[in-house]
C-alpha cells in the first residue's frame, strides 16, 4: 500500500514575529489557505487516505496536532522525544510503517511548503509512487528552476530512465545551496532541478539503505521497537539520545546511486523566507497584505497584521509583519536574516522569540 | 507687563498614528520631554510667569489642558469654538489680554515646535520683547537656515535696524515656502531666515493694525466682548461663525510695514513632521528609537513603538511608527504625505483617524 510520512520537526525561525518557539512554521496559516501543515495533508489525500499518512513532529507541537479532526488515526502521529533531523524521522516512520506493511511505498514531504499547481501535483505523487513500487529506487521529486536561487539544493538531471512510467531521469549528483554564479550555470545548463524535500521509496529499500549507510541509527530503532509496548517511550528516548543530528538527504540519499528524479512542474516553493512567501502569493511588482492595510504608493510590499491597521506608504521590497507585540520590517531581499535576529530576540526579549 | 499666547489649536495630522482626531500634536511627546505644549510652556515661563501666559485652543481640547498643573489660570485658557485658523486666534488672546493691560508686549507662539538651546532662546526673546515695547513694531524670530528646506516660510532681512537692542534687521518681505532652487538660491543669499512662527508685539500696535487690516475679525471681538458676562459665549460664537479663516502672517503681517526680524540660532524645529522629528533628535545616519526595538544594520531611521517590540533590519531613511492598533511605515522623505492618507483612514477605518 501507499503510505506518505509528513515531517512536522521544524521551527522556521525566519518566519518571525508570526513564527515563535512555541509556534513553528507548519502551524502558520501564512498562504491564507490555513495552517501549512493543513494544507499539505490535504492535498496528500486523495492520493494516499488518512488512514496511511503519518506524521512525525516534535512532542512539544503536539498540543498543535488536529490530526483527529482530518480523520489520521492517533497511532499515526509520531512524536519524536527530540530533533534529530529528517534521516531519524524517516527512518522512525520507515520502521513504523515497515512493521505494519512491509511492501509499503514512502512518499516523504516537508510539512511546510507550498503548491501552486494542486492537480498537477497529484498526479506527479501517483507517478512517483508507481515508479518507486517498480523499480524499488528511492525516487525525488525535481522542480523546474525559474531563476537562479540559491536557497535551494539542486539535482542534476542524467539520461532518461526507461520504463513505464514516463518522464523520470537518472540523478547524476544532488548540488548543495549554490552561490549565485553557479546557480546562472545551472540555469543555463538545463539540466538541473530544485531539490524539493519530496521523495518516494519503497520501505524495503529504505530498510536496506538505513542498515547500510546510518547503521547507529537502524540500530536504536530496532531496539526501540522490540520489547514490550509500555517501555518503547523510555527505550525511543534512549536510542534519539544516542543517534547522530543527519539529514536524509545527507545520511542516505547522497550516498545512493540509482536514485530517479521526477521532474514536477506545479508551482512548489518550500516557503522558506517572507521573500519566497511573496513571491508564492504575488507576480513581480505587486503588492501582498493580510490584514487591514494602506498601501500606496509600494511595489513589492508584503504587509501582514494581525489586529489594527497598518498603514505603508511610498516604499518598495519591503515586509512589515505585526504579529501580537511583535513588529517587523524588513527588505524582502533580507529577509533570509531574520533568522539571525530571532537570535538576538531570544536574548534581550525572550517573551517574544 | 509681558504676556505670552501659545496657539494650540492645530491638529497636526501628519503625526499620525500617534496624533488622532482626539490627540492633536501639540499633546504628543515627540521628543521625550514631555508633551509638546507643556515643553513649550516650561520654555517660556522663565521669561513671562505662567500668570501672564494665555492659551488659545480649540473647545475639543480643553480635556488636554493641564495648565492648571503648571500654574496658568483658568481664565488664561482661551476656547475657541470652532477654529479659525491663527488670525482670530491671536486677536481673540490680543483682545483679552488688551482689555486687562493695554500697554502689554505679547509674545505669540505656537504650541508645537521645539527648540534644542532653551537657555539661548529666552535671551532671544527678552531682547524681543524689549524690541517690540522700544519701538512698537512687530518682531518676528527668524531661524538661520541650516539646509534649503522647502517646508518653511522664509523671511528676507534687509539693513540692520539702530537703536538700543541689538542684532535685529528690517524686515524686505515674507517669503511663502519655496520650491526646491528657490530655496537653495534663498540659502546661497545669506538674506534669508526661516519664519518661526513666533512673533512679538506691543498690544496697541496689533489692535490698531487688527482694526486697519482685518476690521470683520476686529469688529468680531468688540461685540464679543461687550456686554454681560453670561452671555458672552454665546457672542463669541456667533462672531466665530462670521469671521474669515486666516492666518495672522496672511492676514497682518505680509502687509504690515516696518515689521523686525531678530535672528534667532537657538537650535529651532517646528516638528512638522516625523522628518524633522529625527532631523532634531539625531545627527545624519543616525538612528532613532522610542520603546523596545532592535535595529540591526539601519541608518536614518526613526522608530517609535508604544508596546512590544519593533525589530528593523536593513533599512535606511525609514519612519516606523506603532501607535495602538495603527501601524505607519513610509521613507523619512516623504513623511510630509502621511497629512494625505490620514483622509483616506478616516473614510477606510474612522475609529484610527
Amino acid at each position: 500500500m501507499d503510505h506518505a510520512v509528513v515531517m512536522a520537526g521544524g521551527s522556521g525561525t525566519r518566519f518571525w514575529p508570526e513564527s515563535r518557539a512555541r509556534r513553528s512554521k507548519q502551524f502558520l496559516d501564512l498562504t491564507g489557505g490555513g495552517p501549512m501543515i493543513r494544507e499539505t495533508l490535504l492535498r496528500i489525500f486523495p492520493v494516499i487516505p488518512p488512514e496511511r499518512v503519518w506524521i512525525v513532529a516534535g512532542a512539544k507541537d503536539a498540543p498543535h496536532l488536529s490530526h483527529r479532526a482530518l480523520g489520521i488515526p492517533k497511532r499515526n502521529i509520531l512524536l519524536e522525544p527530540e530533533g534529530k533531523n529528517t534521516g531519524p524521522a524517516i527512518a522512525y516512520a520507515a520502521a513504523a510503517i515497515g512493521r505494519k506493511d512491509p511492501d509499503a511505498v514512502i512518499l516523504a514531504a516537508p510539512a511546510d511548503h507550498a503548491v501552486a499547481n494542486v492537480r498537477a501535483f497529484r498526479a506527479v505523487l501517483r507517478k512517483g509512487l508507481r515508479l518507486a513500487r517498480e523499480t524499488g529506487r528511492f525516487v525525488t521529486l525535481g522542480i523546474p528552476p525559474t531563476h537562479p536561487a540559491t536557497g535551494y539544493g539542486y539535482i542534476e538531471r542524467g539520461k532518461p530512465f526507461p520504463g513505464k512510467v514516463p518522464g523520470a531521469f537518472e540523478v547524476v549528483r544532488f548540488a548543495e545551496k549554490p552561490d549565485l554564479p553557479t546557480a546562472k550555470r545551472f540555469l543555463r545548463s538545463g539540466r538541473f532541478d530544485w531539490n524539493s524535500g519530496l521523495f518516494l521509496f519503497a520501505a524495503g529499500t529504505f530498510a536496506d539503505r538505513l542498515a547500510k549507510f546510518l547503521p547507529e541509527v537502524d540500530r536504536g530503532f530496532r531496539r526501540a521497537f522490540r520489547g514490550n509496548r509500555a517501555g518503547f517511550a523510555n527505550r525511543l528516548a534512549r536510542a534519539y539520545r544516542r543517534m547522530p543530528s543527519i539529514s536524509v538527504d545527507y545520511g542516505i540519499l547522497e550516498k545512493e546511486t540509482g536514485i530517479l528524479v521526477l521532474p514536477a512542474n506545479v508551482g512548489w516553493s518550500d516557503l522558506g523566507t517572507w521573500r519566497s512567501l511573496h513571491e508564492f502569493l504575488a507576480g513581480t511588482g505587486e503588492n501582498v497584505a493580510f490584514g487591514d492595510s494602506i498601501l500606496s504608493d509600494c511595489r513589492n510590499v508584503l504587509v501582514r497584521t494581525d489586529r489594527g491597521v497598518a498603514v505603508v506608504l511610498g516604499v518598495d521590497d519591503v515586509v512589515v509583519v505585526r504579529s501580537g507585540d511583535a513588529l517587523l520590517v524588513c527588505p524582502r531581499s533580507r529577509s533570509e536574516e531574520v533568522k539571525g535576529v530571532v537570535e538576538e530576540i531570544r536574548r534581550r526579549f525572550p517573551s517574544l522569540a
